[in-house]
């Protein structure tokens, strides 16, 4: 402890110094605020349904992305609250830097103009995205990385979401507003493999996840409340403004209302303990999230959030039953919070959902929202079809790239000189066992790896 | 606990599925999005000062409204935390089940057209109100009742609420924007007799709820500033946008301010206790923004919200110390959460300011804001006193309706099949005991019923 | 105890009850609604980019300063959570007056017009700042000051911080919107003042207060990620809305984000503990936010906030460390909750930065944005260099009055009749001692001074 964990310690410190050198010097060199964000730009009823992707070239009505920056921000609460109070340190400090790190890379893709990066409050917008992402795939590893593996993982996972993220929105035409697939599926299958990469023999010995009686966790409590409040109005940052919104905010309520309903359905069936713990209901509370992700500004009818909560709010309590036992024993991939459950296979629901969705989408149904929903199928430059195969196509490709970019993250974060179980005990938080994310857990009484 | 427990929890597994099922049934048959909130309605500046009554016509300022479904989810916080971190899983139950059934109800009600009910933002905020209320039903009884029990008070309770709240706001043009009667009166008295016939013959052995020197609860902290945070913006969601609106948010903050000066002044006096506990300050602002309700859009000078503010800040303090062991010895009503003291008695003030209001609202003092607080008075089709009658016979038609519908849910409740003690262990939370809903106490340290 | 404790809270519930009343009458014969306030306000386009300077005339733009009042309470949450939750209730105690006495004071000053003080949401805002200072000052003497005194130090210093901004916002015209000088250096030179005055000789035998190995604190998580969320927009409220509001919002976010990695730079190298404390990270992300309140606005580059938040990001564990066991030893101040290191020097140093970009703002860089930034500037009626001279003025001025304010409040607080140790007793949270305004320490595990 004493040598190695000031080498380690030391370590953390160049590494933060150098990445945070490095991009106060590419913000030098290209960022400049966006001149178009002056006080013309405040009261532009023309703008009202003007989409998103189209961000780069004028953001469109500053005030909300203001005030969706906010959200932003409390949006983070909710994964860092799912990590518990422990590692909120670490979780901070992948925040600090994804947001700067995305804000450059976003830029180069989307606002480079004139060899310089027109930055507005959308970009920041966007940026949160890449940090959930980033926090997502974190989760996966969190108490078997030590900090100096966690930025590097930061480092590469944003990139590769926002290679992803740019590939499909931009290029494809894909519709993912809330990120079901972008975000929540990315991140979680990308953490997941780091994950297997990173497993060590000697980690076989857990038990099961779901120990019963423990106190209630004020911090979990805090998050999930959080997520009813800032969770739903962020996820429709990105969609056509004035138009869909509403309905990718009123169908996240009712995804996340039945959700809990299902939670509450399923979870007495599936244990035998007495009581029902915050931390599953926060579980299906994130779950709703992720599967109106990408059919939040699409389901016509209220009812669909409804039936698609539900079934979101099943997918935690089976997975964590049945499927997380699975995978550490025959797949070997240990998953600490639990991010397929919670992240990863409704992300994956949300995707099919979207599908069906756009391959149901008719101009009687969506009236004058389907140009912001759906503009090239509005154009008629797509059909039906052909937009629910793309949208199925996003899916598969950021599947791939999560794959191929998890085992390429983990092979990097596996080498000799990173590795230190020492560096693991700097950070308050990083002392998380692997044994479920301190689901439950008194804070503070995980032994350390 | 063995076989009683598992029968209770797949009751209560067996009831979600049921009403779940149920409201995707009535949602898939008669629930829409609203067609209106379409991008044209983004700045129209001729809504401006259009009353929400109508909100059932066409969804005045979507806007606004999301922000203010936003805030109306950061307000139930406060109600959670009022009832600690134990009690967090069952308030959220009722949370997401409560919202699902008044955005039926209340669109049966007031948004039915054509054989189909028309969603928009709005009616999540109106929904708000709805949980509101439960919740504060829910506070009587807490730690007396099982979730299954808890469930059935909730649908009864907001089906009242509903009936209730369409009677008095349209049908005979109270303004109560804010709900003094609508939601803090009804709801307390609501839950008080319900808990009134719950009573168990063994339950009398309690002590004063205001024991000292415990650890400061970080829950109360947050929930107390949540309600700061949060609740000013809430509670002026209903009232007429863009005129009296800022008189309601200005005066719910000021009312706060004093009453929390209040409660610094009578504390000391009353109790001899060596610290001022964070649940009395938690009360005091709670009863501030009870007592401006309704009076909170119709106090035309600053001073007037001081004052009330201050007097509300006072009930509470006195009601613990002399009201609740009268309540619990003579009239044998326990009440878990002090809701009488907190909700109950400050909601009357808050109706009888408000009728006083009513009787002196003049045109010359309310100048254009007239109209949209009293319509019918600006219109001539009222005179001031009454308006001022309506204001007063709302509050006793609110009463009268919650004194029999609590009854008759307290009479439901008691059934045979739906009384368990076994079941109270299924929920964390439910475990509070019957003297103070953990007004101070560690959590996880009351004992179970 | 018994005695003394009775008196003295007999004396605080006296005193709150003097002050209370005092306020109503006051606002009974001075305060009124402003009428401007009406509906025809809230859609005019040609207020956009109206100074807030001029706020007393007219309100521009109701519905952001609601957001923003919303806003501003979060903002004070930051304070409450930086000193424990043992210190909320007497943290909610100065919030409570110290707005009423703001709105009072700064109505006299800005908006008072045929004798009487018009009252908008504005008001609301600035009134927040009032008490922000006041809170920032109670940082430096909590554990060492009764409740009585608090109150005391709340009134003086909300009339000096009133008199200070008036001179140098509205006489001087100095830009300072954010409060870099007048909230942040002025607040903790001001505390540090008293602190000094109010010395016990007995008080030299505390140790280092950077101890290592404690429990994550919950309350500092909730409090940092409150700043995260609250903050950045706050401190644009007083900027000129819809021009320079964007760049003050993203560049405290981004000096946030690079002062969080500052300090994962420092603190590794500084300290030899095993654990970075979550209260080191807020405390650089309290000093990101001091550094960028004035030169938010004035930064037209993003880098150069990433610079800024960084150098500010490196003072508090550099103060911790050298300067605090300095101030105590030689200077006999005691700094409670180190508002030195994480407001004053990050002030002043934002005071500088200001000064800075003043004397290098041209047409060119700024365009359209000069004119709200810098009116006197863009009309041509002062010069680059007055206008740098004037920042720099401001921070003189600002730390004179501190300095002065500070030694005479401090010898009120001396005066005989207001000490009583026991009287510390009465409130929750005074009870933390002097050695760090329990940073990292257990709530509670705090002995009585």
């Amino acid at each position: 402890m004493a040598e190695p964990g000031a080498t380690s310690r030391l370590r953390l410190s160049g590494l933060c110094f150098l990445l945070q050198t490095f991009t106060i010097l590419l913000f030098a060199a290209f960022v400049r605020f966006s001149p178009e964000s002056g006080p013309g730009l405040c009261s532009q009823p023309l703008n009202c349904s003007r989409r998103i992707q189209d961000w780069g070239s004028q953001p469109p009505r500053f005030r909300d992305a203001h005030v969706q920056t906010l959200l932003g921000f409390g949006f983070l609460v909710a994964f860092l609250s799912r990590y518990g109070p422990g590692s909120a340190a670490i979780s901070i400090l992948v925040v600090a830097f994804a947001i700067q790190w995305a804000l450059l890379l976003q830029g180069f893709l989307h606002q480079f103009r004139n060899g310089k990066i027109h930055l507005g409050a959308q970009s920041m917008v966007r940026a949160d995205f890449g940090a959930a992402a980033a926090l997502i795939s974190t989760g996966a590893v969190l108490g078997r990385v030590n900090p100096v593996q966690t930025l590097l993982l930061t480092l590469l996972g944003v990139t590769l979401f926002t290679l992803n993220e740019y590939t499909l929105l931009t290029l494809l035409g894909v519709s993912d507003s809330g990120g079901s697939v972008t975000v929540h599926a990315f991140g979680a299958y990308f953490g997941l493999l780091v994950s297997r990469l990173l497993r060590q023999p000697h980690g076989e010995q857990q038990e099961e996840q779901q120990d019963t009686g423990h106190q209630p966790d004020v911090f979990v409590v805090v998050g999930t409340i959080s997520l009813w409040i800032f969770w739903p109005g962020f996820t429709s940052a990105t969609t056509a403004h004035g138009s869909a919104e509403p309905w990718a905010v009123l169908n996240t309520y009712l995804s996340m209302a039945a959700s809990t309903m299902a939670t509450f359905v399923l979870s007495p069936v599936l244990y035998e303990q007495s009581t029902l713990r915050m931390v599953q209901i926060q579980d299906a509370t994130v779950a709703a999230v992720a599967v109106m992700g990408m059919a939040g500004e699409m389901l016509v009818t209220p009812f669909g959030a409804l039936i698609a909560g539900f079934l979101a709010g099943l997918i935690p309590p089976l997975g964590f039953r049945f499927l997380t036992p699975f995978l550490r024993s025959r797949l070997k991939i240990q998953d600490t919070c639990g991010v397929h459950n919670v992240h990863g296979l409704p992300g994956v629901l949300g995707a099919l959902l979207g599908t069906l969705l756009a391959a149901l989408a008719t101009a009687d149904a969506y009236g004058g929202r389907l140009e912001p929903v759906f503009p090239q199928l509005a154009r008629g430059s797509r059909t039906r079809t052909g937009q629910a195969l793309l949208q199925l196509s996003a899916l598969l490709l950021s599947l791939l790239l999560a794959a191929l970019g998890g085992c390429l993250t983990g092979a990097v974060l596996r080498m000799k000189g990173l590795r230190s179980a020492a560096a693991n005990r700097y950070l308050q938080g990083t002392e998380v066992d692997e044994e479920g994310c301190e689901r439950g857990k008194e804070p503070g009484t995980s032994t350390l790896v």
